[in-house]
């Protein structure tokens, strides 16, 4: 599968790249931004860390407002900036609402019609993606590989390590649905996307059930802010993950954070400890 | 002048504060944003970096992808970021074009009608939004200012410290429009504010003429892009302003950052710089 590529931006001594190409998973094209960092090469490939976008995103917030370059380009890691849904696939209703549709994929495989159309974010970000990432750059090592993401974006970083024990070095998350069917978001978006009685479905998508059959040991970093209107309406549920992972003997540390919000003024502000975590792992 | 504050956002360990107030000299509501580094308080007031922003721009441009707080913070430096411009004046033809009108305020006071009704940058950045600023907020030392600003509003950085000497700590900036009287951008506006029979008033707003009548010592710091395609148009001319500053004895270090275009990605990856050289002189 090729790229095309639509820009190239200089950042932090490295390169923005501008990507999009046809996703066969989810039915369209997509788009995304790629950061390699200065010391990326074919003869000595670099780490990467996947950021996952929230709602209303694109690959685009992060790319410019995250600060993710920052720390990356210091440490030698690639940073992927993909999109958070398909988009125009022209099924009824997927432009009506912020938080189903366009630009709210969760992160899973869609079971329901119509949403199985390309409603396939899951197997787009585990598989197509890095697969036709890593065949097409060399100068990213696909065997070191970590992930994180914001809101929707850090269910989904969550889940999907502990859905794939072994396939990231670490995960980590900026205000995440830890617990989505237990909040409306993600009421909402299984319902949707699984059906309201395809329950056993939702748990396989939920950190905080997913978190006690997870065979290795884990160090999560989840930072959420105590200024958050999401995390006050019951929204991202941090408690129900500490809970669930104290219970099963997992590491997760919750970093609640005074007084910021949800934006990307404070995800700029803990970006560079994000990195720092997966350099940990990625540059062990 | 009081201040309505609608907006407290945690960066970075300090605030930054979303305000709005009513401006004499541009017969508008002007908004901006202020950043309170986490150092600052009214009984060991902090110093004061002015960031003029660009055409098309406001003050969140630089707030929300510059990551000048990054650095700021650091070094306890305040950060104000002002809009570009009157706006709703509803002048005929202020919204008509990018760059002229609305976001486009140069930095100067027009003497041109109808321009003269609120295009008075020049009053409004270095005397009106100061004094209210350093009346209302204990936490700013306006004895202790610094200045930069990007494109249109390092045009803005540079005259204003060299038309004032003594008012700031030091001046620095990324991509400016260096001499505006002999480009496209700088010739639309200075006709349209100042007319083109008023070269002599062009003069008194052109960093290139200015350089050599400032009384004092400089070390002004610029950085600009070679893939920067404004550069490459002839529309920031930093070589003017350099052999300008050669010819009168004067410091301009102009750092051409190799394949930097004219974006936030841009001064995202700089910015930290452009703190550290404020602090030097701030924090003497």
């Amino acid at each position: 599968m090729s790229f095309e590529t639509t820009g190239t931006i200089n950042s932090f001594g490295g390169k923005l790249l501008k990507l999009a190409h046809e996703s066969k998973v989810t039915n369209t094209q997509m788009k995304l931004n790629l950061y390699l960092p200065p010391q990326a090469s074919s003869s000595k490939p670099v780490p990467v860390l996947f950021y996952l976008a929230g709602l209303t995103c694109t690959g685009d917030n992060g790319a410019e407002k995250g600060f993710f370059q920052h720390k990356a380009s210091e440490k030698g890691i690639a940073v992927v900036y993909p999109d958070t849904s398909p988009r125009g696939l022209n099924i009824p209703g997927e432009d009506d609402s912020y938080d189903f549709g366009s630009a709210a994929g969760f992160y899973i495989d869609a079971t329901k019609e119509p949403w199985t159309k390309g409603y396939n974010m899951y197997s787009y970000i585990t598989k197509e993606l890095p697969e036709a990432l890593f065949s097409h750059f060399e100068e990213l090592d696909g065997n070191r590989v970590s992930i994180t993401g914001h809101s929707m974006g850090g269910h989904g970083a969550l889940t999907l390590y502990l859905r794939n024990p072994g396939k990231y070095k670490s995960v980590s998350a900026f205000a995440p649905i830890s617990n989505p069917s237990k909040c409306p978001w993600g009421e909402k978006a299984f319902g949707g996307y699984f059906g309201d009685d395809n329950k056993s479905k939702w748990a396989e998508h939920d950190a905080t059930e997913l978190i006690s059959k997870f065979p290795n040991d884990t160090d999560i970093l989840i930072d959420v802010g105590t200024g958050d209107n999401f995390y006050k309406q019951g929204q991202l549920l941090p408690e129900n993950l500490e809970e669930a992972a104290k219970k099963a003997g997992k590491k997760v540390n919750v970093r609640y954070q005074d007084g910021y919000d949800h934006s990307y003024f404070f995800i700029s502000t803990f970006s560079d400890d994000h990195v720092e975590h997966a350099a940990k792992y990625l540059l062990a």
